[in-house]
């Protein structure tokens, strides 16, 4: 980890992205979406107590304090960039034009439009133990995310709020392959590059990682809980905070690792399309690894989103790790 | 959680100890430790790359750039504190009297004799990733912790280093039943009281929880193997950092939990007796919990500490859940 003479953020994006066509998703809407992580990772330090609203978001999930504070940080972001037209979120899961408010463009950014899907805070359950929590953010080109070619999910940002805050950013665009990186806040919030590269190892893997999301629901499901016993006997580590960020983060930093969230018959499917599943997966791939619903066996980017609350499973990581576990749970 | 009209850490720990023969301890050697988790919590916050700092400790664990400094951090707040006289960590774990360098103590101090061992920073291989890590404070009365009565162990504070900074404290004076609280530390490293007592919940209990360390070893101990079995059966939800601070107060903050970490014929024990086994036992036992040595079965609190490299397994958490594993693992 660690690296020598880090470029800067926007000597990184200059490199990635082709000048003209993308100049304000490059300096302006990756730059100040990135910004928030270190707002909302401010807002989490300074919430010594963590307390419920006594409000319900729109899928009747409970919401704390932080996930309020948290939705409205990335709000005024997305309010201040005048080429997101669109954004909806976990929280607020109804896609909502920006339409009249915006400020007349300059000719450099009217070509550029897009839309941003976003669940604020995630890990809700491990927030009151003081556990890593994440943020997840999908960038889409256009005015909408819904009924549209998951290729036009350009990006995505996982915010990673632990004792630092950093996050992993992947870009791509269509017919490109993409590529993956890790930024860090400062004290002060001011962003530096980390590891301009991610990349999940190739094998044969130092350490093996696993992480069984809804490891009950293996009691019901004897192909779940043979995999469970594959996993043991084979000597993985098991590592599994029940936070999807840190959970799919850890294999990206560690260079290796398979997360698992099954769909069985008693236990429905529990992650949203849009907000955590496309852009996790986008992430992945771009790392060099593979997601795929584990009730089909399907790529999680190679299907439309036609509404906000579609859900799925996933099992995402190491390519060779999430074969073996489509092999595992689907044959 | 939360509270209100919080008492201070002033006031609160007043209301635990006894006045005259602790004054030091109340005013000058907990506050002054719970200072440095507000510290270690910044160091770890803007070391926005981790490196290996090319050393090793004595033990022959890898170190980290981070372990030094909290390390650090911790050794100057001890120098500051006349009535500790001894200290020794897991980075640097031989007892040393601070002897001569002590300045006169005033005749209220002058009775109070502490010596402090702590694990500055626990959780090493999840630091890269970002993951929720711990601090691990014992306090002892007298010059020394070695072949003493464990109940000379009168404190212990657990760090927390997450998206917050918080902070777990016990105090348990021979004879007293003990008690155990949380604190935390906002943006500023400025103390508040996020709940004046930490107590796991009795039966029946709304959610439970287990965090099998070292599942590996299950794979050739067929005892461990069907306690997790057990555990997916009765569908106890995982969570498992693989951060001893972060697993323990996970079960604390949440009312209910069991970590186990067997020792088998091929996986020997790993954690450190007066670093880690005993600083969290005192505050399990005071969060009205238990914690037993998973070989052998004895109460942790039970066994004098003759070496400071002394080694041995845990079970710890609800009571209930810690005698079923006893049973599970020795019968």
């Amino acid at each position: 980890m660690g690296s020598t003479q880090a470029p800067s953020l926007e000597a990184h994006l200059n490199t990635i992205l082709p000048s003209k066509p993308h100049k304000s998703l490059r300096l302006n809407v990756i730059p100040s979406l990135l910004q928030t992580i270190a707002q909302v990772a401010k807002v989490l330090r300074t919430s010594s107590t963590v307390s419920q609203v006594g409000t319900a978001n729109t899928f009747g999930d409970e919401q704390l304090n932080v996930d309020v504070l948290a939705e409205e940080a990335i709000r005024a972001a997305i309010a201040d960039c005048p080429s997101i037209l669109t954004a909806s979120s976990e929280e607020d899961p109804l896609e909502r034009s920006k339409g009249s408010c915006i400020t007349p463009m300059s000719e450099d950014e009217s070509e550029e439009k897009y839309t941003v899907a976003f669940d604020p805070l995630d890990g809700s359950s491990i927030i009151a133990p003081n556990w890593t929590v994440g943020t997840i953010i999908g960038i889409w080109e256009g005015e909408t995310a819904l009924n549209q070619s998951p290729a036009k999910q350009v990006a995505a940002i996982l915010g990673v709020y632990g004792p630092r805050t950093t996050a992993v950013v992947a870009i791509r665009m269509p017919g490109t392959e993409g590529s993956c990186f890790e930024v860090g806040f400062d004290g002060t919030g001011a962003l530096e590059m980390v590891r301009s590269s991610v990349k999940l190892d190739e094998p044969p893997f130092k350490s093996r990682y696993f992480a069984p999301a809804n490891l009950r629901s293996a009691a019901e499901d004897p192909k779940y809980m043979g995999l469970i016993t594959h996993f043991i006997a084979e000597k993985y580590t098991l590592r599994y905070s029940g936070g999807l960020v840190p959970d799919v983060v850890h294999a990206l930093v560690k260079g290796h690792g398979v997360y698992v969230s099954p769909v069985t018959e008693k236990s429905t499917a529990k992650l949203r399309r849009l907000y955590e599943l496309l852009p996790i997966a986008l992430i992945v791939e771009c790392a060099g690894g593979l997601a795929i619903d584990s009730a089909t066996g399907e790529r999680v980017l190679e299907k439309q989103v036609a509404d906000t609350d579609e859900r799925g499973g996933l099992v995402c990581g190491t390519r060779e790790e999430v074969k073996a576990v489509e092999k595992a749970l689907l044959a």
